[in-house]
């Protein structure tokens, strides 16, 4: 009989939590919030083929319905399925205008979100007046604003943006209007770029899926009866589906890396600090000892960055948001295959990965290989206390955060955040000093990695995100392969192998089935791959570099997924 | 009746400290460490003018003294009075030999030492050994190993010394021999320099003076009754004293700062993790609230900028140490007077200065403006609120790391160990969810003064390192002035205006009498300024600049002092 997850909760009780009576009265806000939501999506409204439940059975492919559909003209698939920096060339030498670009992203956003849930907030009333404004400032000045004039871009919700509600999966949040934008929003807005979306997230941010009490969960681009992944759900599946040039992201625990791998995109978990946090939901706020980063989420490498070098060097948040570090985005010259040494983590020492991501790595590994690339095999120590100490980091405040601002409204606990709150030693309240001690382990971890790469000169670890593909919505357990680099601090980039699972041959061999678990989270996760239910489902793994070597990383990314594996993300 | 500093103590009661039984079977070991030093002192012995105590009544200038003895030949003070550039240079085109270099400033810091007791450790003839090797290295290659082959270098002792003890002030670790070197002292021997001499700190680190059960206290190298600072107090005596080309101390509440401007050199507080302080004896291990930085003390801005630049851009420490930022330093030119915009904060709102920093302030503002600076004034907001929560964070383990690593010998408390302990809420165990609180305090602060920066156009803050000028030993207690840029983790350079205290000109004026006082802690500093006894103190002060701008600072300190203010260090 299989492992029910119920079995590995922990301590944490979720008293002070639930409370169906007190929730009562946000019900009618929600529904106000939802109801707004419909109003933004109906002018782009599109009849499905069948109705979503049905498609959700069939394991719908939505991103090949995109193409398919006849939905969109040649200009609007032109338009959107052009890379950031083509779009700003042709907007800045005229060709097109801010609002036609809006429109064209607009409508396959709203698309994309019809599809899969992927919107909290739609401004695209705003965004077209904003693209008004920056085509009316080009025609009288003859230059554009900034250095991303006109590019669409979405954002998690969780940023504060200025007017609007900003919730960050909460429901006690429903009427919290932030005044400003978040540090990052404005420096984006400084930049040039249009905001028309803002995406959907988990209730308390910490699932890597994406259920929340607001609008559900998000469904999967390339399968709609799998998650998005998450916590960046609604981002993996917006982008995956070209509703956006690129999308911002956040990655505590691997919330930029699970969707953009599990969805079909590519995503960049920054260094810490290079990004600003500043101004956003979160129940992390002063807890230095694991840092939340904001990162871009785009369809390729180089959007993620187009985003990160104007946002770093022409942005400068260091100067709204003293946390962040001026250290300038460097230009590193794309490498050679033959100079790249790539440190392959097949396992991660606690869940073993299931056939498909098996699958991928081979591939991956033999395409390198054959490239000129050396391979060396890596088998990463310490992961156990990795994957124990940040755990604890998560919950050291006892959970009080989420009690607090869950408990007040009594809202329905999501399956994963139950899970999420046993993490660690839910309900114990750490002291400053044991704190200490965990974060001490933590500069130590950092310490050995940093010296595996430097005494052995690797340039990258390639490494799954999971140790699956995209999970079914609510059912992702295991956290190790990404949160290993959230402890460590690694750089990493979340790509496509452009394989997608195949049912008849990403099977459990006998092999297989005569492994021993070495824990029952271990066959819990493995237990829940069957096969034939995760039909296309994307085969994603993450590219890791030496802790703020984000840019040797992102040059080195593009060698792997454009010239090796070439793998295009703009066409069906 | 003037308020005695017991009657501001907190709720610290000193329970499971100091125990003279216990101790006594530790007496034979320090006595041991003692004559150690005293066997390394021997070939350099000197006869004083005077007993030492007498020389500590009169208010003997060391300095002076060090010019005016005959001690020293002409060579010896050459070598001794060149900045690094020079010697690097007359090594490296084979005019000067490392050994050579070396005995004239070991020379130099054993007389240095037997004037103000700056030294826990003499290391001379591993150093000679060292010089030795790097001279046969020299002759046989034609070239040196690294950028400082060669220059002698002080260190503080609390940085882990390989096959030495490093005990950090504290008797417990009187035998505890770290096996490798901290990885400062690594990245600098791998550079080339010569190390000779450790110097004196005081007991817990956690003085802005150098008390020890060691070794004393260090007296001020302009005025021997007078305290050097703290706790980098050696540094502070030898660098002053030319006994070094530059040493290293550690800064977490003033530590550089104090010492440099006290003793009359100059000194960096770089911002956080430029220079690694791993491996090192600390009671802030994995406390992230507040960070302990490494930086420089020399007789030149030039010296400075010689150890950053090299220490990062050739050393690169985050190679050895991953906490450490790969920020290279930045070649910035050096400001034109009327580039510079300066802020000056003459009163921080909490303490009151004394007559001879007031002088010190008003004396470096007319230079600066004369000089066509442009000046600006600045009432530093949330000064009460930083000087608290920076306190709170110092102690917020409820001192068990003082009491563990104190108690275990029941050591004597010095006086300033037992102010320390009382710091923030003493005894009090703050949960990681209430240090949050303090870390979210400290992030808005450093927000609010990075925007004052921006906003304002001002480069740089000028402003008083302490209340006044070298306190006597063991009574300085209030630490207002250097923890601001602490907790700002503004980058800083404390400097000489090149004044001394006149007890005939710096005198309480009418006028200060009439002073109502905003609080005790301010009535009991005030009142210690007696003019009379603080003869020839230097008058230094300090510079920051916005987080991160170390370079800029630098480059802005030599318009100030060696352009504006024509300090020069390097002679009597």
């Amino acid at each position: 009989m299989a492992i029910q997850y119920e079995q590995l909760m922990g301590r944490e009780d979720f008293a002070g939590f639930e409370d169906p009576e007190k929730f009562q009265k946000w019900v009618p806000k929600l529904d106000a919030y939802r109801q707004k939501l419909a109003d933004g999506v109906e002018p782009y409204k599109v009849e499905l083929p069948k109705p979503i439940d049905e498609l959700v059975k069939d394991q719908f492919n939505a991103k090949d319905y995109i193409y398919d559909s006849g939905i969109f003209s040649a200009r609007e698939l032109e338009i959107t399925d052009s890379k950031g920096a083509q779009i700003l060339s042709e907007i800045a030498s005229g060709n097109w205008t801010c609002v036609e670009v809006l429109k064209a992203f607009a409508k396959r956003a709203a698309v994309a979100h019809q599809l899969t849930n992927c919107l909290h907030e739609i401004l695209i009333e705003d965004g077209l007046k904003r693209a008004q404004e920056l085509d009316e400032y080009y025609a009288k000045n003859g230059k554009t604003i900034g250095p991303l004039h006109g590019l669409p871009v979405s954002v998690k919700e969780h940023y504060n943006f200025k007017g609007r509600v900003t919730h960050g999966g909460y429901v006690s949040l429903v009427e919290a209007v932030t005044e400003e934008h978040g540090v990052t929003n404005q420096v984006l807005e400084n930049l040039g770029v249009v905001f028309y979306v803002r995406t959907a997230q988990p209730q308390c941010l910490m699932h890597l899926c994406g259920d929340n009490n607001y609008t559900g969960t998000t469904r999967n681009a390339n399968n709609l009866s799998l998650s998005s992944g998450g916590s960046s759900s609604g981002e993996g599946a917006l982008v995956t589906l070209g509703g956006s040039v690129f999308g911002i992201g956040s990655d505590i625990g691997g919330s930029i890396r699970s969707p953009s791998a599990m969805s079909g995109c590519v995503g960049l978990r920054p260094s810490n600090n290079r990004v600003s946090l500043a101004g956003c939901v979160s129940g992390f706020g002063g807890h230095d000892s694991i840092l939340c980063v904001c990162g871009p989420m785009a369809r390729s490498v180089d959007d993620l960055e187009l985003m990160m070098k104007n946002y770093v060097n022409v942005g400068k948040p260091w100067n709204l948001d003293a946390v962040t570090i001026p250290l300038p985005w460097r230009d590193v010259a794309k490498p050679k295959p033959e100079d790249l040494t790539v440190a392959v983590i097949r396992d991660d020492g606690l869940v073993r990965v299931s056939p498909p991501i098996r699958r991928g790595l081979e591939y991956t590994v033999e395409k390198l290989r054959a490239a000129g690339v050396k391979i060396v095999e890596f088998d990463p120590p310490h992961t156990k206390l990795a994957y124990e100490t940040i755990n604890n980091m998560y919950t050291c405040d006892g959970n009080d955060y989420q009690r607090e601002i869950l408990g007040s409204t009594g809202e329905r606990l999501a399956k994963l955040t139950k899970w999420y709150l046993n993490f660690g030693k839910g309900k114990k309240h750490y002291t400053s000093a044991e704190n200490r001690v965990l974060n001490a382990d933590r500069d130590f971890l950092r310490t050995e990695y940093t010296k595996y790469f430097v005494e052995n000169k690797v340039d990258l670890i390639l490494m799954p995100v999971y140790n699956s593909v995209a999970p079914h919505c609510e059912e992702i357990y295991n956290w190790s392969y990404t949160t290993l680099f959230n402890i460590l601090d690694i750089p990493a980039v979340a790509f496509q192998t452009g394989l997608k699972q195949d049912p008849e041959i990403d099977v459990w061999t006998e092999e297989d089935q005569k492994y021993q678990y070495r824990s029952e989270l271990e066959q819990m996760e493995n237990e829940m791959y069957k096969p034939e239910e995760f039909k296309g489902a994307p085969i994603g793994l993450q590219l890791g570099a030496q802790r703020y070597h984000d840019e040797e990383l992102v040059a080195a990314a593009k060698t792997i997924i454009d010239d090796i594996l070439k793998v295009d993300l703009f066409k069906k």
